[in-house]
């Protein structure tokens, strides 16, 4: 599977008192990351929503390497690296000029709008399992 | 109409660079001020919300006169100024040991699931009116 | 003087229980405004902050007239309204396929890393006289 | 080691489109547990930073096991598993009437202003290995 990358810029209120991104941003970003992949597939996950199915994240890891500065413009790179039916495995790299600066990884499952498992809908089965996504 | 207070102790990630709260985490303490005002007149926002009446920010305007740090414990004050069947205007001072560090005004009004405006419930209408909130 | 525009998406994570994005969000977008508009104008926040100039918010109104939903891709606009050695006041417009659906204006002042009033660095007053900022 | 706990109640902004908090949220309370912690030991983080000695995340990881609600009263609990003179490893539990909501653990290292490693102050050093903190 390979590396979808998206590019954003670390914004003022996202750093703390250190002038260094504050660790609670980093999972937004790494969001961000599925939701942009999953649109470079063609799918949108607020349609999704509108059709009942939910993302939920189960688990995270995140090993913060190098500190990530103000104005900050850092690329995030995402990658399937399992996907079930219900639960789909992410690795993440966070990057500036080629330097990994963070990397982590999620375990997130689809529930419905009551907040129970179910299958995800299989437009994104296939796009998770293609590694389109 | 008197005011209503609650305390709080502002947190690391609510700070910036310059080593201040930023100014986007003052509208939040806030709205903790209208939470916590109306639990106070025996009502929940959560109760609100669960019978289809959502609390909608129209207008809001916020002086910062002095700088707020991390680790401050400050004190959030909230008054009624005017209520209708649909809408409240409520004015706001965050103050640290009786000096005044922030004052504010806001306009809320009653929205349905569906976002168009509605009555308030009439529970949280008495308590606008008495000042109670 | 003339809108200076740049577009953003709206995140999940900006988003609250009714759908739609929270209005603690809205002065972060704007912020963003300021940023970028400096740039455009060949400045950078990070280096006047190196150099010992901060932009502190001095007043900030906000009008929230249509709500703004999760995904939205959203056009914030900003314009100097007024400019001093030590001051600017800023409009705003955020619009979302040629509506408006925020109005908003702000004062901002320069400060020391002391906190303390101080005039703005030659280069920003140029750009916000000339209204290229 | 034992736990130290404290209370919370999650913010209407703290929660996203699902009606829960976002996961992004969690971190900000682990945070605050942290400082708490050290607070009961006699210690502030804002005394150790103005000293020059700043906390820095260095590995997070949360498992996310039930979701927790808008309004939710919340019990925050930490406790010391390692610590050397450079880092502490935390456990977390997030509690709410006595059920376990999430489960996490931390590694935060001790570094200046300059980001780079240095020794924690005795002071902070005692209060880790005594498990006070």
């Amino acid at each position: 599977m390979s590396w979808f990358t998206y590019t954003t810029r670390v914004r003022y209120n996202e750093c703390d008192p250190m002038g260094i991104a504050h660790h609670s941003v980093y999972p937004v970003w790494l969001e961000i990351g599925r939701t942009e992949a999953l649109r470079a597939a063609g799918l949108r996950f607020r349609d999704m929503e509108a059709g009942g199915a939910f993302i939920a994240v189960s688990k995270l890891a995140i090993h913060y390497r190098v500190p990530i500065r103000y104005d900050d413009e850092i690329e995030v790179a995402i990658r399937v690296d399992r996907a079930t039916r219900v639960k789909v495995d992410h690795a993440y790299e966070i990057r500036r000029e080629g330097l990994i600066l963070t990397t982590a990884t999620s375990t997130v499952a689809c529930v419905g709008s009551d907040g129970r498992p179910r299958e995800m809908p299989e437009a994104m089965q296939q796009a998770m399992e293609s590694g389109r996504e």
